[in-house]
């Protein structure tokens, strides 16, 4: 079949709206009618040139939502009709991993996933005979696409597309990290570095845990009233404060201790350097300062083993720890009962055509999240 | 009252056993006759100049068992007669850290103890006048000590002083960040980096922590030798392979799991280079590496976040994570019980005229631990 499809050409590129060929699902994949995907920075990064492991010519595209159009043989969890949101970590819930009951870094398909292809090697997207790879298993910015049935979560078919869509990353991210990851607890202090779109939804993931103290970090200050709707309780200008550490640190001195340090901390920026003070403005004794932005290739982050030794704990999440299949259908049904919100999240909705418009309101800084409506 | 004690005069100087005058406990105090004491790195790092932190003229020591002389005012948990070891890390039960049930870092004294002097700020030691400082609230190279109240714990009167005394550093160390820290489960796999005396007791609780699969890792063939005694069941030598994270993740490559890597790491060896190889050689996912030894001044940790992201956590410990009041009596019964073993550990003793030879037999790596018996 033919579809439309915004295709990365080439490193630093526009992304090009073309008809593409699509081969139909094959044993255990599934074909999806794409309704919406949202525009997030890792499609940026890609994109950018920066991703080591980009490959092109590729659709990328990874947070979308849509309606099953066919399935492949031997599929059997998913039919015609089913509302569903793709995974960039599939959950097979066979291999080693799922079964560890300890990470959501599914195994089944990394390989030939990293490489662009279907777990069978090759690929389902081409023009005129020549390949184009799949991104992240997902490539959602393609109005149709195939999967893998182990990389779709079925979910609730009143749920809309165009906010839900969100979910198949920054939502998951982001409140994952806070629940899976750090395992927050009723009552905890907790800083969040960056308050873009993941850091909105650390912040609102902790409002859910029920946190006493939310501090939100940004160097922008129209993000402290994005945070304070989302449930931050205090805000930090890092221009502004001679040492943001420092500043942490004092806001968390409660009640006895005069230790002070945030119990959780999360670094949404990528930048190796907030990263460190991240966990060095996490709580000695128990402090756990958690990784969620990508770093660009190479970089390293760098403390004194003496913050670990202290009792620090430095740690990461990816998917914000969430099995997909398993985790993200309960995140939509908890923004269809109202305990989570996105709709003020989604600044931007636009056409395909525009797609380009979405990653200059992301360069620019204007977009919280754009969301490509089919 | 006099006491003889080996006074570390200057940095990188022999210490000098002498006479010194004690004053006796204050309130809340205890004197200590100190029946043997080890000699460890910490002692070396202080008196070597390269703790930022140290302060001379001190008397060092801080693995120690003893019997109680005298009891200050107000002391109601110890009396005379009392087999107690000495705690570095003091437990109060009733600042914000004892009580937060998250960490075992008390700081009911800890900015006096730093400076080398009691609660009340000031020193129990001289030496004509001239103040001598307390070490890590201490001083177990002095015959007799005094120390806080709750910087003691009480232990069975049968066991012997010359074993026991490696209870109150090395032996809580390795077997508290198995247990308390990393919390291993039974049928982990780890890895051990470094087998002097903090690893051997690594090993031994991951022994009694029931793992599956225990590496050694260690520069030394000799010590291939030791760590069998203790439980290990493989050892790498990494000037032996060509690269020492690919051969453990090798090495733990089991059943199903073709990703490998050790559930547990443990540094013990306080390079940070090998810090990383021990996070590294961590399994992605779950893989959790502690930092137990302690790095030169300004020394820093460092790897790519990507290694955080994909599920390895870094985390650090002090004085294995225990509780000293309610865990160090614990320990000194699973020795008398014949859970853990100390005796082959303790290769060499000496009285205190010869503790400079303890020291220079820790130098030349010939011995596991040599404890100065009084």
């Amino acid at each position: 079949m033919k579809t439309r499809a915004a295709v990365a050409v080439g490193a630093g590129k526009p992304l090009e709206v073309m008809e593409v060929d699509l081969e139909g699902p094959r044993e255990g994949e599934v074909l999806v009618e794409v309704k919406a995907t949202g525009i997030c920075h890792t499609d940026e990064f890609t994109l950018s040139g920066a991703d080591p492991e980009g490959i092109f010519p590729a659709i990328l595209g990874h947070e979308g939502a849509g309606v099953v159009v066919d399935v492949g043989k031997g599929v059997t969890s998913l039919r015609k009709g089913d509302h569903v949101i793709p995974l960039y970590t599939p959950e097979c819930r066979s291999c080693p991993s799922c079964l560890s009951r300890k990470t959501n870094l599914c195994t089944a398909i990394r390989s030939t996933q990293g490489q662009g292809l279907m777990p069978d090697g090759t690929s389902r997207f081409s023009v005129g005979g020549e390949t184009i790879h799949h991104y992240m298993g997902c490539s959602t910015f393609s109005n149709f696409t195939v999967l893998p049935e182990i990389a779709l979560a079925r979910v609730n078919p009143d749920a809309p597309f165009d906010k839900i869509c969100y979910i198949g990353c920054g939502v998951t991210t982001g409140i994952g990290a806070v629940i899976n990851t750090a395992r927050v607890e009723i009552g905890a202090t907790a800083a969040v570095f960056g308050l873009g779109g993941i850091g909105l939804n650390v912040i609102q993931g902790l409002r859910l845990a029920g946190a006493d103290m939310i501090i939100g970090v940004d160097l922008n200050n129209d993000k402290k009233e994005w945070g304070e709707r989302f449930g931050m309780t205090h805000f930090v200008n890092p221009s502004e404060v001679e040492d943001v550490v420092a500043e942490i640190v004092n806001l968390t001195r409660r009640g006895a201790d005069q230790i002070g340090g945030a119990d959780y901390t999360f670094d949404c920026t990528g930048n190796v350097k907030v990263m460190r003070q991240a966990l060095e403005a996490s709580h000695r004794g128990w402090g756990k300062s958690v990784v969620i932005g990508v770093a660009g290739a190479g970089q390293e982050i760098a403390t004194r083993p003496f913050q670990l030794v202290t009792g620090r704990s430095w740690m990461g999440t990816a998917f914000g720890g969430a099995r997909g299949r398993t985790d993200v259908p309960r995140i939509v049904d908890w923004y269809m009962e109202g305990k989570i919100q996105i709709d003020p999240m989604i600044t931007h909705t636009m056409p395909l055509d525009d797609i380009n418009k979405g990653f200059d309101l992301m360069h620019r800084g204007e977009s919280i999240r754009s969301v490509v409506v089919y």
